[in-house]
């Protein structure tokens, strides 16, 4: 493949940045053993086996600047694909700089954001969709999004591509062939098994284009809206919502684990709740803002949490907001869950007679924490039935999606195309169009820019 | 050795908390290797030889936590002296909880802090000042603090008192005979030989003490304060002496630099200013302060910089000023810098003359960034002239510090015994003593309370 990365040798810190026990820095490209070898002293590491470690000192001149453990990586068996070394050194920031100044001075080049990563894909290690998985991996902090990456890293949606697009590169070349023979109207490519083909990877397509919207809440949170008249409990409800979560912070010592913002994981599945800032404020606010009012708010959100004072709304009131929003969310892959709040305020038997016609209605006190577990399972719901299809490979990438839609639009054409005899020219042009766009995701074909803008989003020293 | 720390098999996350590209997780003790087998899948981590590293997922029963590179020690030649494991991990801090539970999971328990090095002092891995160097290396965040720590690690500082000692039990041997004779009054020791050694450990053991002023300034940088009358120009100073070591932070890109605020690394030592937000805050104030109310500044500071208006000050106000400081500090390890400022806005000629019986007088114009080097070179100065004796081994423990000193008043005992001919019994006494002492710096003799007082103020994970 052409590309304009250079083969020299990079290096980047690999771990998180600040104060740990020990950080690890990375060499990768053809010198990496060699330029390592110029400042450690213990052991010839040009000498020794891959993937063996070894202890002693790097040296600046005669300036021990640390003892360390190397990890050296032959050619073909690294990460890279290319000769790499690991430098686990003590934790401290002043002795990373030291390292990394250390060996950018005996020749190694700082790396770019993903740059070890795109070795890799460079390297044939893997394609480019798993490529881009590594970084969804580090990104992961919920078990589902976790378990989609690691999918897509090792594999499991690519290969997927890759078959289809196998089967779809028969074709092509078959009715490359019938161009090569011109004039002489043969069909080596049976017309009605083309189309079975076509239909098959319509299909396929389909299924991996709807899994984006599952896949995209899981990698980046399931947008929820609460909404509501100011004093029905929003506030109290969030609080209700996170706080259980807060509790679970692991409390192993020394461990950290970052908490996001009004955000809850149930069953591995994260939600977002957004707009919180507002809720948060607008507890003492007197002036009644409307369900109209939250139409932005609700755009956004997959769920609509419509909180309601079960105690005092009149019917007339809760059913206007009601068919507000259905109106609103109508046609959309939205859902709508009513939260008849401060049940502890009247009798529940008048309440539920006020409700009854309200359908997917749970009836919580979220002063006194009660029935919030319902809410949960509604949330956990809306994306266990409302939004998984029936495959087992996700989409969670836009710029994947974005090519199996493009593919798929392609196919469509060849769809019609076959559907009114047309020549086998414009069949062909169609389907290699199809073919470019599956390319593109696992890197059988890229160009720099491409590659540019997936690698640029990683972090350093990946 | 005696002690009541498990032999249980620690594991912990070894690299700074947050995302990175890759993170550590450490496990050591006699199962570590059995543990991290039953979760590892890609090879058979029991057969493998010593210091290799394999790559492989981790698996918690079916489902993939994620795909790592393991590291397996063996015994002895790991860095606890027991078997080990170092996991990397891909860096999200999901990832690093999972492994980290599923280590728990399986049989490890959690670390506590420093016990990694713990368990290398307690296998006989380095002497007990060799482990604290550990905690050190790692905070040191200048050239210099980073090598007195680094020859402190690898033994500089325990070898020297560890020749001292022995030289004592020798005497201290030779005199607990005598003891064994009773009333025979022999003298098997020597009593002018004795008298000579500890003469010689005396001189060395002051030595070591005195080093301890320039090694405490060096691990927690000099206290520099900066006193003067309101809108003499203090804030303006200190940003001119902060400002430039604030645009040498590195930009590679991605590396991190931990900035301390008002914090300046001259020639790899670090000073540090105090009280520098009052200076911040009084740029305004009208009201004078007064020299007298900077005492107590004054005293917590190595350095004093009197800051004065050149063009304004009269002499009577100069002379008490200076006096008043340099009574203050009078016998103390101190040193006052008279900086004579807003030379820009008055003749040199007239300046110099107010100033001509001022000793160590500089004169600048902060606003105009004049003369700022002359100022950093003093504050070199004093480190290297002033405080750094001749010698190689610098204390910078202030555990050791405590423990020379009373290993050295014990000697002075010895020394005063030696002169009124004091019987053999005082005299073995005060060297048991005195050799105590010194075991308790090596960790010839520890205590549990020591110990933990030692390790728990290291992180997690080393």
């Amino acid at each position: 493949m052409q590309n304009n990365y250079s083969s020299s040798t990079i290096c980047a810190i690999a771990t998180a940045p600040g104060i740990g026990a020990i950080a690890v820095i990375r060499l990768s490209g053809e010198d990496a053993i060699t330029i390592c070898n110029k400042v450690f002293f213990g052991k010839d590491l040009t000498q020794v086996e891959s993937h063996t470690a070894h202890f002693g000192t790097l040296r600046n001149g005669d300036k021990i600047v640390d003892e360390v453990l190397v990890t050296v990586f032959k050619g073909k068996k690294s990460f890279t694909g290319e000769n790499s070394v690991e430098i686990s050194t003590h934790g401290s920031p002043y002795i990373q700089q030291q390292v990394l100044q250390l060996l950018l001075k005996n020749g190694a080049k700082p790396a770019g954001p993903g740059e070890f990563t795109l070795r890799a894909f460079l390297n044939g290690k893997m394609d480019l969709s798993q490529a881009e998985a590594v970084a969804d991996v580090i990104a992961a902090n919920s078990e589902t999004s976790h378990e989609l990456a690691m999918n897509q890293m090792r594999g499991g949606f690519s290969s997927e591509i890759q078959k289809l697009r196998e089967e779809l590169i028969h074709f092509a070349s078959l009715i490359e062939l019938e161009l090569d023979f011109g004039e002489e109207d043969v069909e080596f490519a049976d017309r009605d098994d083309l189309k079975e083909l076509v239909l098959k990877l319509n299909k396929a397509l389909t299924l991996l284009i709807n899994s984006f919207d599952y896949g995209n809440v899981i990698k980046t949170g399931v947008p929820v809206a609460i909404v509501g008249e100011p004093n029905v409990g929003k506030s109290t409800l969030l609080n209700a919502l996170l706080n259980e979560e807060r509790a679970i912070v692991s409390d192993i010592a020394g461990t950290t684990r970052d908490t996001i913002e009004d955000e809850v994981v149930i069953n591995g599945i994260s939600y977002r709740f957004i707009d919180t800032a507002g809720i948060r404020e607008t507890v003492d606010e007197i002036e009644s803002l409307g369900i109209k009012k939250s139409f932005e708010k609700i755009d956004q959100a997959s769920i609509v949490l419509l909180l309601v004072d079960a105690s005092s709304i009149s019917i007339e009131q809760l059913t206007s907001d009601v068919k507000n929003i259905k109106d609103r969310i109508e046609g959309k892959n939205k859902r709508l869950i009513v939260v008849a709040n401060k049940i502890d305020k009247s009798s529940l038997v008048e309440i539920e007679l006020k409700f009854k016609d309200v359908e997917n209605v749970i009836f919580t006190s979220a002063k006194e924490n009660q029935n919030i577990e319902q809410i949960k399972e509604q949330l956990y719901d809306y994306v266990k039935n409302g939004l998984l299809e029936n495959t087992d490979t996700v989409v969670t990438n836009a710029r994947h999606f974005e090519a199996l839609s493009s593919a798929n639009e392609s196919l469509l054409k060849v769809l019609e195309g076959l559907d009114v005899n047309i020549t086998g020219d414009f069949l062909a042009m169609d389907i290699r169009q199809a073919l470019h766009q599956l390319s593109l995701i696992t890197g059988d074909i890229s160009t720099d820019d491409l590659l540019d803008n997936i690698f640029t989003k990683f972090c350093i020293g990946k």
